[in-house]
């Protein structure tokens, strides 16, 4: 070995076993851990941090920094232990691991600056790395991604769903490095050490292979650099390792799954082990160099320009889909906004992103029938300052409920549109209907939920949504439905419209989505026999507006929620909370069993929310 | 050719032609549907029905027969057609396709005799097919597992999951059969007509992979041998077909997909081009051969017996977490019960179910951490006898949101249990807390949802989700909890306990699982100042005592329900839905905000969820 290199192998060495020490010190004091995950991944963070990547160390944010994502989240304190030995936080820190007062959580969350998307379900990095592979495109910057990933997590189906994304995508910026430690949580991975079987994998899903002892740093570091030569596909480099590397008692042995080392005696011996590991060192490794992609700072940039819908060509009469709708305002809104993207899981069709795609070819991702890649990607993109809009079919988002949630604990700007939503898809049969889908959006604290019933309102909330901080979901419907709203409507998050009101109604009904027209038939007929109701547009679900509704439920004491959605989670659980603690009770209309085929106006009056039994709910 | 081939070729290629016929009618007079996917599918169809399988054709439950299962739940007409070319459906029923009055629903569900697992969530198909495949081994039955899948479906990572589990177990009964058309709904599906892409990629996962013309009846029929011949692995055999074969209008073209085709002319020329393609044949193809296991019915088979955990060895005042008496009482009643059996994802140490595992090692599948499959497939053996109780941290039950939804839809025996629920788990963090799981499962209309407090009652519960009919979850904790209840205390589902009750009780503290001890401390620290409080013991969550939670609204006017878990769709909202009617309001102690790490102890405070908390709003 040439002595350059081996000085510089020599200082990498170093970093790997402080950053060994860090992490068991770390998880010691916090007494809970994955001490030995961390050090089987060293050698392979030393080299990225010190040797392979280029950032800018000070600004973890910059936009061209190769960004780093660490998929086996459980390796936190190796991430943290990378950031202090670069600088960025200071290593006293390191020990206020998993602290209530301390950002430095069990699993890495971007709460932290260095974060893009929250880990620690195993199987999403690789996807999030997708999204933020996919950014660089978009924003034309060279940097790279790598994703480090666990062997255990390899048997996530999402992790072939991504690596069938990025090679499809010809992702060559995108480098995976597997640490192929060969155990699990309870006992060996699937695959153990058989090296060829995971590489058999890849390959066949397109990806350049490479296998390499991952504790040898020269191997490590040529094969950063066989990636980095590899063009048009990514990279894949499959590292053996042993769990707890470097500490005798545990490395390579099972049962130190999630252990820290005790305090006292066992600390004492596995640092005294470590710090042996250190060898002379001519020099110490340099800091990164700053990013390839130099951007011109001199000029003060602009901030990015929003995009609109515009005035909407809809007139009240028409008769459209809200899913038709929402891929028109999108094209519209990606008009004047290069952030916005979509994504699309081989339904644009039907969703309608394909008016998208039409427009803006360049910033449509088709995710074919992989949702999971598809809400993780836009995860990734999200984080790195892309505006991404992820639609298939609402039922088919519980395929991706894990995803919704990490993106939630990320507080990512992923905007999804569910369509298809309910009984009202007709012949299609359950299989094809989210009727749980506000429940699973709902629940989660920081997400907001849009339901718009007409074309008109759906451009509007579309508009807002984009620019809303934060995960937001939409729902929409298949059936045309008639637009009731003229283009001066003004709609807000958090907001209602009132669609029918007087001093004597009986009861406030209040639907959303197709619902809405049902309680507009029921009006009419109500009228007919002398009662009058009042109507509500119940558009944004979550934020809510509870003073409108407390208003309503003072002024008509009956309250009637109308929804094509199972009991639970949905529009009537939604108005209780707002109207209950005042003694209000909610009747609901929805649906109570598992639908079967027919046609969408049976169904909706089979399943009790069609405008005969909202009639019959006011006269009871 | 020899002759007696070529007779049975040609018997059925007009099998497969009658099904395209059956499937264009069916849909043509539901308005809607997918006869060209269909079409691509029918000479694998008819050489599995007139062929390949061997099934007892009047009982389709018989349970040796062959078990088939359509991945690509899309093409259900060419599934019901097959039945009524068997017989066991008249063939004019087919008519009744969509229809609100027919079982035929545009994708299948278990409504149908020969239907195991609902499927048109696509992915999903292949993971139940593991499941039957499974269950042969433990019912010793010699029956074989064929799985269509369509090309479109591949992309889901689900099902690599199961190509992954399927592999490891050595499924030789599993014969996978891929109708690679080329075409998804929205343009070329992922790799097209690269058969050899797929090829190589289900060669890395371990399978036996064959290729084939899937409209070349005597391709078809030597692949099915050579799976047949296959030992130690399954096979896939990837037939290279056309959508909308033999329909020259749609034939291999895009813009087909889920199209009927129109009444009269159009329709006409179809049927008249469909049946130009009957050829002569010397006799129809026979019915199929009855099942390879033969059982001895001339003995009346008992009932199977029930397993029972027998009497709990715990004493009140013991500490145990509820995750580890779920362990403990699952291996105690599989003792008793042979179709109980037990899958985990690589986390067995914690949600315990190792305890199973050691005492029936051939009734435990380890899944590695592959959630979908590990559903999927407790699907499958669910719907072929067995009692399955998959188990996962309940966070990561998110990541199987659409498999637990397909399982409601199906109605299948699947025993869910989540164990690390909510902040109580401390210091891992936000990714590994489950805080959306209850309106996640509530959310599904026939869903059992349990939520045991201690190791007692978890016991009884166990044995009485086993035998509760459908999809049951139970939701277990990580702390260790004091046993409150003696070995007498008897439990319901549907019930609920009163733990401390008075003639003048303030309010009604309603809690679950570890919160349930909050109550109690707070109890204990309002009786110090006077203040008497009911406390209830919530284990059951979904079907719930309304009667009980009323009576006690009633009596103390107050509720106040404490939970380890998001706002929307938990303990709160299932208990206002029972009193809110009638005019009570629930004060809701819940998680509203993502949380943090932290010690248990400090984010059961920081959160809002302990004691302090509970007297404070009992005092306000």
């Amino acid at each position: 070995m040439p002595v350059e290199i081996s000085s510089r192998v020599a200082a990498l060495k170093n970093v790997a076993t402080r950053l060994r020490i860090d992490c068991v010190r770390a998880t010691t004091e916090a007494g809970s851990g994955h001490p030995t995950s961390c050090a089987s991944a060293a050698d392979i963070v030393a080299a990225l941090f010190f040797s392979e990547m280029r950032y800018d160390a000070r600004n973890p944010q910059n936009p061209d920094n190769d960004r780093f994502v660490l998929s086996k989240g459980h390796a936190a304190p190796v991430l943290y232990a990378a950031w202090a030995e670069v600088g960025l936080l200071k290593r006293e820190d390191l020990l206020t691991l998993r602290r209530l007062d301390s950002d430095l959580e069990g699993h890495p969350t971007p709460r932290l600056s260095f974060v893009d998307v929250a880990t620690g379900s195993l199987g999403q990095g690789i996807c999030a790395a997708v999204g933020t592979a996919l950014n660089a495109r978009r924003i034309k910057s060279e940097y790279r991604t790598y994703v480090l990933l666990g062997d255990g997590e390899s048997a996530e189906g999402s992790v072939w769903e991504a690596a069938e994304a990025a090679a499809h995508d010809g992702l060559d910026s995108l480098c995976g490095i597997t640490d192929v430690n060969g155990l699990g949580q309870s006992g060996p991975s699937i695959w153990n050490h058989d090296m060829e079987a995971y590489a058999a994998k890849w390959r066949a899903f397109g990806w350049h292979a490479t296998m390499i002892d991952g504790h040898d740093l020269p191997e490590i570091l040529d094969a950063f650099e066989e990636a980095r030569r590899t063009k048009g596909q990514p990279t894949m480099i499959l590292a053996r390792t042993l769990k707890g590397k470097g500490i005798s008692i545990a490395e390579g042995k099972s049962g130190w799954h999630g252990k820290a080392f005790k305090k006292g005696e066992e600390l004492d011996k596995v640092l005294k082990e470590l710090e042996s590991q250190l060898v002379p060192e001519d020099e110490p490794a340099p800091l990164p160099d700053g990013p390839r992609t130099r951007r011109d700072n001199s000029r003060p940039s602009s901030p990015p320009s929003k995009g609109t819908v515009g005035t909407p060509s809809y007139k009240i009469g028409d008769s459209v889909a809200t899913r038709e709708a929402y891929g028109t305002a999108l094209a519209k809104l990606g008009d004047g906004d290069e952030r916005i993207v979509a994504l699309d899981g081989d339904v644009k069709n039907s969703t309608f992103s394909e008016k998208f795609e039409e427009k803006h070819r360049d910033r449509f991702f088709q995710n074919f029938i992989a949702e999971q890649v598809m809400i993780g990607s836009a995860m990734g993109l999200a984080a790195r300052g892309a505006i991404p809009f992820p639609s298939t079919f609402a039922a088919f988002l519980t395929r991706a409920y894990d995803f919704i949630r990490m993106a939630c604990i990320s507080n990512v700007n992923v905007k999804m549109a569910g369509s298809h939503a309910g009984v009202s898809i007709g012949e299609d049969g359950p299989s094809q209907m989210a009727l749980e889908d506000l429940a699973m959006m709902r629940a989660q604290p920081n997400m907001t939920v849009l339901y718009p019933c007409d074309a008109m309102s759906t451009e509007r909330l579309l508009e807002l949504m984009a620019y809303h901080p934060g995960p937001v979901y939409m729902r929409t419907s298949r059936p045309k439905t008639p637009v009731i709203y003229g283009p001066d409507e003004q709609f807000a998050i958090g907001g209602l419209k009132i669609l029918r009101e007087s001093a004597n109604d009986a009861a406030t009904i209040i639907g959303g989505g197709i619902t809405v027209f049902e309680a507009l038939k029921a009006y009419d007929q109500l009228q007919k026999i002398g009662i009058s109701v009042r109507v509500i547009d119940l558009y944004s679900l979550q934020p809510i507006d509870s003073r409108s509704l407390l208003r309503c439920a003072r002024d008509t004491k009956r309250i009637i929620t109308v929804e094509d959605h199972y009991a639970a989670g949905g529009i009537g659980d939604a108005v209780a909370t707002c109207v209950s603690a005042s003694g209000f009770t909610v009747e609901r209309l929805c649906i109570r069993d598992i639908p079967r085929s027919g046609t969408p106006e049976q169904l909706v009056d089979h399943y009790g929310i069609s405008s005969r039994h909202i009639v019959a709910a006011v006269a009871s």
